[in-house]
């Protein structure tokens, strides 16, 4: 059976959207729960400004409270050399670097120009150098720009080139407003991987307008074997109200489940931590597979 | 630009289990409306008995009052002899048959045996001969049923056989209550394929599960060009409560014309259609894209 690992990223990139604070025990115990389910890596908050991201802002306390597994990678997003520091003190395994392919997005993002980015980088990966942490580089906006539209699909090489020549150990292309269509996924998916056959890439795919799982296959099909979810497909796009947010973890496991993929991931357990946190969030969110079951589960006859 | 024919079933497989009945009035503007976005085909209504499906039973009256454009293709769906008479009655342009590949699945939605459906069939077939009405076959659970789970496909290459013994122009292949998976939505399409290249297949595919869209792109790599959807993602499973209905014709046809495949539907038309239905339902539906924009839809940089 191939092997696809699932990455977490509802404690980070789900919950920094909510209208609400989730409580720090509420954020430990959430992380607590995915890590005993077999995913692989989990982005267990950001180390941003507080005032950016009020709803991570207890961000040491929550990684310094998780009670980590050995086989689980515990990632943090960092937006700067602060941020480095901070996940540093932290003892995050890795940290997640952020730079957008589109000018205007970064500009956006992290009010700097791509140029700046990098160079902010390279100042990260010399602190970091030595103290054994790894770094994943992502690219957001490869797929497309909410402001610029299309893509240069080679300035997603030249950039993946300038995190490699940094040393991060993995790359992550992001689709962060779902706009990613199949065949764009492996075209795209392709190139790369023809180019840097031995580098580990993520895709992150948001389904924004209903195209995340399709994009996931594609993905596969290209030989990417590395997938960014969220539990309940928690999160959601800033620029359209009512979106959804990420690929939803427990519908890709499914999924893949049940097209003989190998995730490592306990199902079912999986589809009761995201019942439980959607009993932490108070609202309805839009994974189905905590709705209609799993395609096993069969109905009486009468 | 390789085509794809979009086939609409939202005023009949998704008005059937809303909670109220839509005004005749209205399902006639929306066929009307939808008559005029470049679909290839309408499912318009069912004559069912209006005790079993109280939502349509108005059958007569919608399919009396359109407007039918000559390019659309107003199909009916038909459970027995005398749906057929009030079919060829208002002129329906093809009935649409169902049986089940599930023997338990049959009974419970027809109360008969998989082998009372064809026989009946037989005498539908040869009341319409002659009258120039088409007449489609679909097979219900084809890629899983709710009762009995996995579905043995030989037979549904028996039971496409049996449809095809009857003089059908062509053959659905229907995912009943969101079973199918990507890798299985493949195998069982280029098996049936491989054996009928000239046949024309419709794949009907339900969102349960999130795996919709991913399985018509396993739809297309094996040949088929015809898809069912439904306008906003209308529709339900009646097992599940809360989970989605159909895929979502407005997001199919926005992922298909951003891969290059040339639908024949005006998508700006269809959005607005499906705001108009949702306008209509009072409730909202589970379409992304009418939500999200398109992907061509760009943000203000300020």
């Amino acid at each position: 059976m191939e092997r696809i690992y699932i990455q977490e990223v509802a404690p980070r990139d789900g919950l920094q959207i909510e209208d609400q604070f989730l409580p720090t025990d509420a954020k430990v115990d959430l992380v607590n729960k995915l890590s005993k389910t077999g995913i692989d890596k989990i982005e267990v908050t950001s180390f941003v400004s507080p005032k950016a991201v009020p709803n991570l802002r207890d961000a040491e306390e929550v990684m310094k409270s998780i009670d980590r597994q050995r086989d689980v990678t515990y990632t943090t997003l960092i937006p700067n050399f602060r941020g480095a520091e901070r996940a540093l003190a932290c003892a995050s395994d890795e940290v997640n670097l952020v730079a957008s392919v589109s000018e205007t997005h970064n500009r956006k993002n992290v009010r700097q120009s791509v140029k700046a980015s990098f160079e902010n980088f390279q100042d990260i990966a010399s602190f970091l150098s030595g103290t054994g942490m790894a770094i994943n580089g992502t690219l957001a906006t490869t797929f497309g720009c909410p402001f610029e539209g299309s893509i240069n699909e080679d300035r997603v090489v030249v950039l993946v080139d300038r995190y490699l020549e940094l040393g991060v150990k993995g790359i992550t292309l992001a689709d962060t407003t779902g706009m990613a269509t199949p065949k764009q996924v492996y075209r795209i998916c392709q190139k790369v991987r023809s180019r840097w056959p031995d580098i580990p890439i993520t895709l992150h795919f948001h389904n924004t307008r209903g195209m995340g799982l399709a994009n996931v296959i594609e993905g596969i099909r290209a030989g990417v074997d590395r997938y960014d979810a969220s539990l309940g497909g928690l999160g959601g796009c800033p620029f359209a109200p009512g979106a959804t947010g990420n690929i939803c973890t427990e519908d890709l496991v499914h999924m893949l489940q049940f097209m003989d993929y190998d995730t490592n991931v306990n199902l079912d357990e999986l589809i009761g931590v995201s019942k439980y946190l959607e009993s932490l969030l108070n609202h309805e969110v839009p994974g189905q597979v905590m709705k209609a079951g799993k395609i096993t589960d069969l109905y009486p006859v009468s």
